[in-house]
C-alpha cells in the first residue's frame, strides 16, 4: 500500500502531532512528542507474538497504546484486531491512523478501561491477545514524571498485573494464547499470577539491552488452560552490539539497512 | 596445589575408574563411567554460585553426586563444604577425591537422603547452598536407561523438586542464599515452588547449548526470606558456537585452551 500524502496525512493530524512510517507494514503511525510513543518493546512484542492467520480469528490488542502492536501485526493475520485503550488522547490518536491509513477493515478501537473490556468483549471468544501493560507498580510510582499520559502508559495506576492476567483469562478462549511483554525483574510474580488465571507459559524470550548486561525485558505466551510444564526459552534477543548499533535481528525489526 | 601422583591415584580407586583433573582448582576427581559424571551443568553451578568467603561461612552441596560442584567452588570459599548425597557408590567415590587430594580439612560427605539431612545439618544453619537436583519428574521415568545410580541422579525417584526446596528452605538461614540448576521447561513449577517455601529468586541466568538454539538449562539463586521482585536476569550463557567450538566463556571455565 502506498503511503499517505503529505495532505492526507496533515488533515488527521492535531496540533503537535507527526507521523512515523512503518515502513514494512506500510502505515503511517501518528505520534506525539508529549504522549507515550511505541518503544522497542512494542516492536519485539509484534515480533515474538504467533497469532492465527485464520480469517475468522478474534484478535485483541490489550493496552493498545497508539496502536504500535496492532499496525506492527498487520502481514500477520487476516483477521481484524481489536485495539482497547483507557486514555482518551491515544485511543483517539490510533482511530485517526486507522482513518489516516484507510484500514478500517482491519482495525477497529475500543476507548475503555481494560478492566470494563468484558462490556465490550464476549468472554471466552479471543483467539489471539497482545498485550504491553504498564510495568511499574504503584508503589514504584514516586520516581514517576509528570506527565499525565505517561504516567497510565508506564504505571499501574489504574489496574495491577493481577487485573489484567484475570481479564485476558476471562476473553481468551480454551487453549487461546495472549502474547505479553513485561520487566524480568518481575518474573517471578508474572509466572505466578498467570498461573493463578490458568495462563499457562508456553514460550519465553528474553530482551538484553546489550551483548554482556542483564535482561531488561521478557515476551511470554500464555495458552489459557494450557498444559503444564511445556514451556520453551527461545533464543536470547539482544538489541545492540557492543558498539552501540544495531544487532541483524534489530535491523531488519526496525527496516534500518546494514 | 600439585596433581597427585599415578602411584598414589590407584590407590584411591576401585574397579573401572578414573580420575579427571580438574585442573584450575587442583583436584583430581574420581569419576565412573556406569554411574553419573559430572556435567556441564555442574560447572555452570559452580561458574554462577556466589558462597561468601568467610572463614566461618556454613556451607552445603545439596545432591552432591561424585562431589563436583563442591571441588568447582574450592577457590571461591575458604570455610569447609559440607556434600550431602544419597547414593552409597558416589557418596564413597567423593570421599575417596577428598582423601586422595588431601582435603579433609575442606570437605566432609554426609551419605544421606536429602530429605534426611536436618538429622545432620541444624536447620536455619546454612549460609549457601547449591543443589543439582534430579531433573526428571517420575512421570517421565518412562523415557529413562536402566542404570540404577542415572536413574537416582537423573530423576525424582526418591524426592520431588517440591521436597527439595522445603528442605533447603528448612537449612538456609534467613538471608541465606542456593544456588540451584534445572530444565527451564519447568520454569514456571521452579519458581512458583520455590516461592511456596520463601525461598525468592534474586538472580537467574539461562543456559543455551548453541547460539539461536532454545536454552536446556537455568540456573537460578534464591534468598530465604528475601524480598520480592529483585530478580536480575544476567546475560545468557551460550556454550557453544555455530561451529560446535566452545564459546570463550566455556574454554575459560573447561580450562581448554584456544
Amino acid at each position: 500500500m502506498a503511503m499517505p500524502s503529505v495532505e492526507k496525512i496533515t488533515q488527521y493530524l492535531k496540533d503537535g502531532e507527526r507521523v512515523d512510517q512503518l515502513r514494512q507494514e506500510g502505515i503511517g503511525i501518528i505520534q506525539h512528542p508529549e504522549v507515550f510513543a511505541f518503544s522497542m518493546d512494542a516492536v519485539l512484542l509484534a515480533y515474538f507474538a504467533k497469532p492465527p492467520r485464520q480469517q475468522r480469528a478474534k484478535l485483541v490488542d490489550l493496552c493498545a497504546g497508539n496502536g504500535a502492536v496492532a499496525f506492527l501485526l498487520r502481514h500477520k493475520v487476516i483477521a481484524p484486531i481489536t485495539l482497547v485503550e483507557i486514555q482518551d488522547r491515544l485511543a483517539d490518536m490510533a482511530k485517526r491512523t486507522i482513518a489516516l491509513n484507510g484500514v478500517e477493515d482491519r482495525y477497529q478501537v475500543i476507548n475503555c478501561d481494560a478492566l470494563d473490556v468484558l462490556e465490550f468483549i464476549k468472554a471466552d471468544s479471543v483467539d489471539y491477545l497482545t498485550c504491553n501493560p504498564p510495568y511499574f507498580t504503584s508503589v514504584q510510582q514516586q520516581k514517576t514524571h509528570h506527565l499525565k499520559s505517561h504516567q497510565l502508559a508506564r504505571h499501574e495506576s489504574t489496574a495491577t498485573f493481577d487485573d489484567f492476567a484475570r481479564v485476558i483469562s476471562r476473553l481468551l478462549k480454551t487453549r487461546g494464547k495472549a502474547a505479553i511483554v513485561h520487566r524480568p525483574e518481575r518474573l517471578t510474580e508474572l509466572l505466578s499470577t498467570l498461573g493463578k488465571y490458568q495462563l499457562e507459559p508456553k514460550r519465553l524470550q528474553l530482551i538484553y539491552p546489550k551483548v554482556g548486561k542483564e535482561a531488561n525485558g521478557v515476551l511470554i505466551e500464555v495458552m489459557h488452560l494450557g498444559s503444564a510444564n511445556g514451556l520453551h526459552v527461545l533464543p536470547p534477543i539482544i538489541v545492540h552490539e557492543i558498539d552501540d548499533s544495531y544487532t541483524p535481528l534489530m535491523k531488519e525489526l526496525l527496516g534500518v539497512s546494514s
